[in-house]
C-alpha cells in the first residue's frame, strides 16, 4: 500500500463536517479503488487552525469555506504550492475561473469542483469527460433547489411567494438571507461554470443575464395548470448565431418535457448535442452528505490520476437578443374590442398566438395567452405598447415558455 | 504535441463506421483535452484485414464486432499485449468479465466499456468514478430501448405485441431476430455489468433471472391506464438481506415515478445510495453515433490517464425469493361469490389488496387487482391456487408493480 493521501480541509460547517465523517467511513473503499488511503491531515475552522500549517501538511486541499475571499487566496496559494484542490464553491469558480485554471495548469495539478453545480448529480464530470470530445449545442436545467422547492409548493398549495419562502426557511430549504437563490444569482454562477466547460470558452458571471422568481404570482401558476404548464427557474446555456447565450429565467414547461416532473429541492440538467440527442441527469441538488459525496468522488479521481485539462478556447460572443416563447397575463376591462386590440398589437410586432384562456371577473377580465417563439426585443416592444392601452387594469406580466412538447 | 494515439478498430458496421468518422472529425478536440491526437491505424473488417497486423500497429484496441467469439479472444490478446481496450460488447463483459478484468489488471492496462450499457448515457462512469467510493444500495432502470419502444407503442395504440414488433422492425428499432431484446436477455447482460460495478462483486449472466415482454396483452395496458400505471421492462440490481438480487421483468410504475415518463427507445438508470438519495440519468439507449460517442469518451479517458481498478470484492450471495408487489388480471365467470373466493385465497397466503377494477363483459367478468408487497413465493403459490378455481375462464396473468409513489 502506498503512503496515505493527506487531506487539508478548509471549513468545517455542514458540508465540511459531513466530508470529514465520510472520509473516516469510506477510507478503505477509496484505498481499494484508488490505491491510496485518504486521511484528514489538518482542518482550518473559522476560529481555529492556521492555513499555512494545513497547507504544509497536505497533498490535497479541500475548500469548503464558501464566498470569494479568503477562499480565492487559499485556493490560489494551494495550487501554486503544487497541491491538488477540490472545491464546492460555485461563486469562486464562476468569478475567478480563469485565474484558478491558469494557476492549476501552471502548477500541473488538478482543480476539481463537481459539488459546485447540482450537488451529487455528476454534471461536471459528464460534460468534461464523457462528452469531453463532443460538440455540445446546449446545456440547460434546474440548478437551484431552493427556488424549485418554492415553485413546487406554490403550484401545489396556491400560496404566495412570501408565505412559501417562510415555510422553506423553516424547513431548511432556504437560507435566512435567500437573496442569492431567489434572485437567480446562484443559478447564474452555476450556468457560467457549465457554459465554460460545455463550450470551452471563458465565461464569467457578467456574461450571464438572470431573473429570479420573486415576482411570480399564485394566479400565474393557476392559469398555467389550465394550459398544461409547470413553472421552473431554468438556466440555459446555448450556442446561438455563432456566439453563445447564457441566461437564467422563470419559465413554463409543457407536461411532457423531461424537466417538468422535477419537483421539490431536486436539480436536473440536460445536455443536447447532435451526436447524442440529449442526456438528462437529475438528483438532490444540495444537502451536506450529497455534497460531501461529490467532493469525495473528486478526491478519488485525483488519486486515480486523471487530470481534465482546461485550455481556454476562443472567446465566443454573448448573444443577448435571443428568440423566446412567452406566456402573457393581462388584466383588462371586460368590454368588446379588447381582444382585437391586443391581437392587433401582437400582430404588428410579428408575434403569433398559440393559445388563449379568458375569464371574466365581473367588471374585469383576465386574458392569458401563450405565444409562439419571437425575438425577445419584439416581444418586449409589444409589451410596452400593451401596457399603454386604456383598458389595461394592471401591469402586464410575462413569463417565458419552452415551446417544445416532448410527446 | 506528443505522438498520435494509434487506434486499432475491430469491426466496421454501423457503430464502427460512425466511430471512424467521429475520430476523423473530433481528433483535434481530443488532442486539445487529452494531449494526444487519435488516429485509426488499422481496421479489421469481416472480410478484410488481419488481427495480428491491427494489434501490432495500435496503442488502443476498439472492439465493435459483437458476440462472444472471436471478440473474447481478440480482447484478451490485446490486453495481454499491453494495449488498452474499449468495447461496446455487453455480452462479452457480462459473460467473461472476470477473465477480462484479471487480464487488464495483470497487464496494467485499461478496459473500458461505457457503450455496453445505455449507449451515450454515462452510467458506467458515474457508478465507477463519481460514486466509486459510495455505498450503493440499488441500481435499476430501463436498459433496453427496443422493448421500451414496443411497450410505449402498445400503450399508445392498443395494438398487439406482434403488430408493434413488426412496426419496430420496419423502423429499425428492433432486429430481424429480436429474441435477445424481447426475452429480456439483453437487459440481463447489462444488469449483470451494472451489479458487478455497483456492488464490487463478481456477477455473471447466470446470476440474473429475467422475463421478457412477449406475453404482455393489450388489455393489461388498458387496465393499467385506469389504475394510473405505465408498463416498463425494468432491470433491478439491489442489496437484499446481506446478498444481492439481480432481475429483469416487466413492471408497472405509478405516474409520479421518475422512470414513468421515459418513452420510446430511450434508456434511463437510477442509482440509490443513502449518501445521495437517488440520481437518475436518461438518454438515447442506442444508435450508431451515440454509441460511437460513448466509445470516444472512453478513448479520451484512457489518453487522460485515469484507470479505474477492478478489484473483485467478496462474492455476495444471490437472493432469489424477494418481495414484490403484483398486478393480477383474472378472467372469471360473472356470478356471486367470485370476488370473495379470490380474496380468500389471497388472504390465506398473506397477500393484501391495494386496488381493484372489475368490469363485466356479459357472461364473464374481468377482475384486475394490484397487491401490496409480498414474498414472491407466497404470491405464486396463491396464483396456482387461483388458477384451479372452477370459475376461472383463462390462465391468471401477473405483472410486477413498483409500489412507491413518487408524489
Amino acid at each position: 500500500m502506498s503512503e496515505p493521501a493527506r487531506i487539508g480541509l478548509l471549513g468545517h460547517g455542514t458540508v465540511g463536517g459531513a466530508f470529514a465523517d465520510l472520509v473516516a467511513e469510506r477510507a478503505d473503499a477509496v484505498a481499494e479503488i484508488a490505491g491510496r488511503r485518504p486521511e484528514i491531515s489538518g482542518i482550518l475552522r473559522r476560529s481555529e487552525g492556521d492555513f499555512d500549517e494545513v497547507l504544509a501538511s497536505s497533498d490535497i486541499v479541500i475548500e469548503l469555506i464558501g464566498g470569494t475571499e479568503p477562499a480565492r487566496e487559499y485556493v490560489l496559494r494551494a495550487l501554486e504550492a503544487g497541491k491538488h484542490v477540490v472545491t464546492a464553491n460555485k461563486q469562486l469558480v464562476a468569478q475567478h475561473g480563469d485565474e484558478l485554471f491558469d494557476a492549476a495548469r501552471d502548477a500541473g495539478v488538478q482543480l476539481r469542483f463537481e459539488a459546485a453545480v447540482a450537488g451529487a448529480v455528476p454534471v461536471i464530470r459528464v460534460i468534461q469527460e464523457s462528452l469531453g470530445a463532443t460538440e455540445i449545442a446546449k446545456v440547460f436545467g434546474i440548478v437551484n433547489g431552493t427556488t424549485n422547492f418554492i415553485l413546487t409548493e406554490m403550484a401545489k398549495t396556491g400560496a404566495s411567494f412570501s408565505d412559501v419562502l417562510a415555510r422553506a426557511q423553516e424547513l431548511g430549504y432556504a437560507e435566512a438571507d435567500p437573496t442569492d437563490d431567489v434572485s437567480g444569482a446562484d443559478a447564474a454562477a452555476k450556468m457560467a461554470i457549465l457554459a465554460r466547460l460545455a463550450f470551452g470558452t471563458p465565461v464569467g458571471l457578467e456574461d450571464v443575464s438572470f431573473e429570479g422568481i420573486t415576482d411570480i404570482q399564485p394566479d400565474d401558476l393557476a392559469y398555467a395548470k389550465d394550459l398544461g404548464l409547470s413553472l421552473k427557474l431554468l438556466g440555459v446555456a446555448e450556442r446561438r448565431e455563432g456566439g453563445l447565450s447564457v441566461r437564467v429565467f422563470p419559465c413554463f414547461l409543457y407536461g411532457g418535457h423531461p424537466l417538468a416532473p422535477i419537483e421539490g429541492p431536486f436539480n436536473a440538467v440536460m445536455v443536447e448535442a447532435p451526436a447524442i440527442t440529449e442526456i438528462t441527469m437529475s438528483g438532490p441538488g444540495a444537502g451536506g452528505l450529497a455534497t460531501a459525496t461529490a467532493v469525495l468522488g473528486d478526491v478519488v479521481s485525483i488519486l486515480s490520476g486523471e487530470a481534465p485539462v482546461h485550455v481556454p478556447g476562443e472567446r465566443l460572443e454573448v448573444v443577448r437578443d435571443v428568440a423566446s416563447s412567452f406566456y402573457l397575463h393581462l388584466e383588462v376591462a371586460d368590454r368588446p374590442g379588447v381582444l382585437a386590440a391586443v391581437a392587433d398589437v401582437l400582430g404588428k410586432n410579428g408575434i403569433s398566438v398559440r393559445s388563449v384562456v379568458q375569464r371574466g371577473t365581473g367588471q374585469e377580465a383576465r386574458l392569458v395567452m401563450v405565444m409562439h417563439e419571437t425575438p425577445e426585443r419584439a416581444f418586449y416592444s409589444a409589451l410596452s405598447e400593451l401596457a399603454k392601452l386604456d383598458f389595461m387594469r394592471a401591469t402586464p406580466r410575462a413569463i417565458r415558455v419552452i415551446e417544445e412538447e416532448f410527446v
